[in-house]
């Protein structure tokens, strides 16, 4: 999407393949900073210290690993060794481990001479895929919110979202702003409630810088404000992204999420989810007591980042000295409060038999 | 309750008679900070700035407001002039105009040569009687923290508080801290889950200081986590303040105290009330419809303050230039919602009927 009125993605190549770069969304949404990852230690740090974060991006980030490894030595041992620590990096996403196996999959049968340049297609190949999957999602959930628009005679839709689902969370597009950047190229009059989403506040620092960059109406919000807003029907929908979904449709995504679809649910706003196919679990059941959930610094609790008067970033203490804090990164929203799932494949029901089906689709 | 071991209340006044001494709490955690009002006009903007806030403890300050009028004039305009000047400083909180209210009735039947000194004996009754009525929120909380305790065979009772309804909040015990204190001294073991609540963040910046001066055992949570610690078991109850109940038992409390009921509600959590008798307020029915709720300033979303690397405190910006931000101060809680208020007389049911009762004892 767009940066300054100039098309980017968050990540991409050198053209000599001897290197990836990517925006280093820590910055945001003070300075626009691109670095150069160099090997599978680089890849695996910016995964992990959230250099780049959001499920899609961190698996496409993770095969490019993959491919910077297999520069060097593309053995059995040495492409498994960097496997297993990028998989390490981060645990909840699904996407993670999904786009690393899917690089030994290719790799491992081929022998080691031809392993370099497949690494390369490969990772560009899954790449190009977010890409098409995010373009899709957004196809389908376009008109949920044109039908929305239809009954409002023109007044703003508003949509509420959490955390960043946006293009800085995939490579392009995003996945929960997907429909509301189609929507915007349609000429669907559109306002977005951003969740500033403590305690990292991707929401404000990532999901509004980039709204604002494309040129999309938007608000932050504190977390808290979401659930009064939706009771005074200040909200029409909410879209939200996922970190991992199981099979019968409990959906994994960042912290507070639940609490909004349990406000939703209770005023009758319909809870959507963008949900790409990579981002289902089917090996898991019950989202609450079998997703592993991240439980992150206190210090992202206690401190946080910002620009000062002089117009430098600088971490400030919130919190006495000798209080603790605890940070869990993600919960589980249950199927129950899910209105429905938009996927590169259509609208999918947060519903065992529905989620089977989809992948005979796909 | 104590600050480094010694006993203090949020405001007193001057030996002499001519200033109201409060703490300034914005200047918490990071620096305990007593400022002298000396007239009503200080009074007025130490309640609008929020030098003082929580709904008890602006109703005692305001009372002294009215008091420090009738040092310099205590002719019925200007007690009006004050009283209305006071009031128009926060719009939520019922018992900002109760307490003027109360005043205004003490003294306009008195003739102007008694009304200094009964103004002064009236606004120091007020405070005392907000100290009684919190020490007897604490002795009616007590048992239902005992009888979590119980059942806990030694293990703490996780507690689950939202903003500041702690002594901060009132002249001394809090709302909600209340029986969280008179429990540590009776000896049940206890961990408090402390909300951060954003925007102004009164959870981190003041309960956790205020819990910590006590030694009661306490974490910082983001706003967001506490639906995930209920889904998990590890909340065994939530205690809130309020700043206005409708005659229903509809609870309008700080932004995000909603999100929270709905999440106790969901995971069956009791989800209590602090209600002092003077924050019911029985002209209204429809809490959601009919309480006005506070827009405060973007800048509280936007901006935040808090200690650097060198023990200044400092603000920063935290969303990028351009992005617009909303911040309603309150939401309500539907009575349906809310498992039992904690008053003064004892416990009462979030109903009509109980609420009608209630007034009759009282």
């Amino acid at each position: 999407m767009k940066v300054d009125g100039r098309a980017m993605r968050t990540l991409w190549a050198t053209p000599g393949r001897d290197a990836l770069q990517v925006i280093d969304q820590r910055a945001l949404p003070h300075r626009l900073q691109v670095e150069r990852l160099g090997d599978v230690a680089a890849v695996q740090r910016a995964i992990r210290d959230m250099w780049v974060r959001g499920a899609p991006l961190i698996g496409a980030t993770a095969a490019y690993g993959i491919a910077l490894q297999a520069n060097v030595d593309a053995c059995d041992a040495a492409l498994r060794e960097a496997a297993a620590s990028l998989k390490a990096a981060r645990p909840t996403a699904v996407n993670l481990a999904w786009a690393i196996e899917r690089m030994l999959a290719r790799l491992l049968p081929l022998v080691p001479a031809q392993r370099r340049a497949a690494a390369w297609a490969e990772a560009e190949a899954l790449a190009e895929e977010d890409v098409a999957v995010n373009a899709a999602i957004g196809r389908h959930g376009l008109p949920l919110l044109q039908a929305i628009a239809a009954r409002k005679a023109g007044a703003p839709v508003n949509v509420l979202t959490h955390c960043n689902a946006g293009w800085l969370a995939t490579v392009d597009w995003g996945t929960a702003t997907a429909p509301i950047y189609q929507a915007r190229a349609a000429g669907v009059p559109l306002h977005v409630w951003v969740d500033e989403t403590r305690p990292r506040n991707q929401g404000a620092s990532l999901t509004a810088w980039e709204l604002g960059h494309e040129g999309v109406p938007h608000t932050v919000i504190a977390d808290n404000a979401g659930g009064h807003l939706m009771q005074h029907g200040r909200v029409d929908l909410v879209i939200v992204g996922c970190d991992r979904v199981s099979a019968r449709g409990d959906v994994c995504n960042k912290i507070g999420t639940y609490l909004k679809a349990l406000a939703a649910h209770d005023s009758g706003v319909p809870f959507y989810v963008a949900m790409p196919g990579s981002t289902l679990d089917r090996s898991l059941h019950d989202g609450r007591r079998e997703i592993p959930i991240e439980e992150r610094s206190a210090r992202e609790v206690t401190h946080i980042a910002g620009r000062n008067a002089e117009g430098e970033v600088v971490e400030v203490q919130l919190v006495a000295d000798g209080s603790a804090a605890a940070n869990p990164a993600f919960d589980v929203t249950p199927a129950r409060l899910v209105t429905g799932l938009i996927t590169e494949h259509g609208l999918v029901a947060a519903e065992e038999g529905a989620l089977r089906r989809l992948g005979a689709q796909a």
